[in-house]
């Protein structure tokens, strides 16, 4: 999407350069820089010190760093060797491997001389399937805001609450959730979103950064707020990510997702979930069961991160000393309180018999 | 309650120095500092500076500052001076005014040479009586958590959550909200207290400062976790204050209380509000749509303030320049959501009818 008027992707290919590009996200929200991604080591980097995150473009950039090591050595041998290397910067995203596996599939039958191309060719081939995804996910959900729209007072913004950065900065574009804003957006349809900061990574101030940057109107909100908004009318719909879903429909995503859901329905507002179809888990069907959640360091929790008066990145400790600081880092929404799926397919109700009448091919 | 061993009340008289103490709050939960309240002037400052904060103790302390300008000068006409120079200090606090007014109601008709030491007398009254409440409230909720425990194996705490500081130090002495759990703790009865930071002022560091130095066992969480810890039974009880209470017992709380009692109400969760019957507004039934709401600064929602490297407390600014932050301070939550209602005088339901039978003088 847009960053001062210039259209950007989280990453792109510079051919004059011959070399990859990202965005450096350690430095949002507060400073937009670019880099180069040159050498094997940089792809580590980037994804190991999370200046590439969300899993979508952790998959594409490690297909990139594929490409990379075609160029450098085509053998059996390094290609093992680099899906190791990549592989280890993060082994826990599954995402990651999933794009690892589908480069080693379609290189190792190739002779070697043709690997390289053929690589880099297929790392665009990942990053271009995922703004596909994206964008008809976007399309899909620019329906349900279309509906808002119509039955609003002209002028009147429809009024979208977000948990959570589902943006394009976690994608190689249009994110999930922010998809359908952003074509809504430039479909000449008045937003204003609601953001809630998200607790304790605070991933909804890089959602500001986005849709300011974009254009966007919207407001930060503590994440406390958005029950009080929705009893008094603010909210038209919300719409989160998710980072997995079951075949039922529970929703897996950021921590506190279940209490905007538990608000949005006593208080009669749609709650849509957007997720690509490969963020689907059809081995699970309780959710709030079966999906273990784990907490994540305390030290999130406790601190805070900002920019000093000095412009300096920096964290506050906002607790007493000896406090520690619990921090289950997802929540599982039982289905009952989603409203449906918005997929690359078309939007589904958050149930077993509506996700496999939309993935027939995939349910199994 | 409780520091480092040593019984504090939030303000005390030291004869000895023939002045008021209280703690300057502005350095919890950071650092614990007492100071002297000599002049008219230090008694302004200390309710404009928030270093007391919480509507009994601002009250209590209005009326110690009242006996300080009766020995001052206890003429008629100092006596009105000093209630608009006190109440100016806060002129939107009811209770430094329901404070000030009972000053000069009983003061007033006393002979000048009397005035000073009545004033004194009273000032003692109203930090008493206070105490007296938040001890009842305590009692009675102890009851609750007795319940609880019985029905637990042997060792196993009985977990709490509250939301927002109705701590002790908000009082003049055990809190509303936690009043119960300290009277639980000296009772002998383990428990673990999930304390919500309570964004966007993170008033809950407060509390996790007050449970510490009390030596009550707590974690510190985002206010997105309840929720997932009610799902998984982690919480046998949530415990909030209120700022104004409904006569038919919607609770005006600070923001994201009413998240909680969804959950609550969700997964089964007994969810009680403890409060002293003065803050009932028995002029108000439907809170959610007769209490207003106002917006408190965007400051406080894009900065985050807290202790750096250096040890200096300081802000830092999350959001990316440009980005407004909303900032509803309260919100409503609606009697269906509320267990109970824990009064100095016994627990009632949280109904016109629970509160008037529980208070027939009061309910009028």
């Amino acid at each position: 999407m847009k960053v001062d008027g210039t259209h950007y992707r989280s990453l792109w290919w510079d051919a004059k350069k011959d070399a990859l590009q990202i965005i450096d996200q350690r430095w949002l929200p507060h400073e937009f820089r670019t880099q180069s991604v040159v050498t094997l080591q940089d792809f580590a980097d980037a994804i190991i010190q999370m200046r590439v995150r969300g899993a979508p473009l952790i998959g594409a950039t490690a297909a990139y760093g594929m490409a990379l090591a075609m160029f450098i050595d085509p053998s059996d041998a390094h290609m093992a060797q680099a899906w190791e290397f990549l592989h280890n910067t993060r082994p826990t995203a599954i995402n990651l491997r999933w794009a690892l596996n589908r480069c080693q599939t379609a290189l190792l039958p190739l002779p070697v001389a043709d690997r390289a191309g053929a690589a880099l060719a297929l790392a665009h081939d990942i990053a271009n399937e995922d703004v596909e995804i994206n964008r008809q996910i976007g399309l899909n959900g620019l329906n349900l805001i279309q509906d808002i729209a119509a039955k609003k007072p002209s002028g009147e913004p429809v009024r979208l609450l977000t948990h959570c950065n589902a943006g394009w900065i976690a994608t190689v574009d249009w994110g999930t959730a922010t998809s359908p804003m952003y074509h809504a957006h430039n479909a000449g349809i008045a937003l204003h979103i609601w953001v809630d900061e998200t607790r304790p990574r605070n991933q909804d101030a890089l959602t500001s950064w986005e849709l300011g940057s974009h254009g966007i109107a919207h407001t930060y909100i503590t994440d406390n707020a958005g029950g009080h908004l929705m009893q008094h009318g603010q909210v038209d719909m919300v719409i989160t990510g998710t980072d997995r879903t079951t075949r039922r429909g529970d929703v897996c995503n950021k921590i506190g997702t279940y209490l905007k859901a538990l608000a949005a329905h006593d208080n009669g507002v749609p709650f849509y979930v957007a997720l690509p179809s490969p963020t689907i888990d059809w081995t699970v069907a309780d959710g709030v069961a079966d999906i273990p959640i784990k907490d994540r360091g305390e030290r999130e929790i406790t601190y805070v991160m900002g920019r000093n008066n000095a412009g300096q990145i920096t964290e506050v400790q906002v607790t007493p000393d000896g406090t520690h600081g619990g921090n289950p880092a997802f929540d599982v929404t039982p289905n009952r309180l989603v409203s449906g799926l918005i997929t690359e397919r078309g939007i589904c109700d958050a149930s077993e018999a509506g996700l496999t009448a939309m993935f027939p091919d995939l349910s199994g």
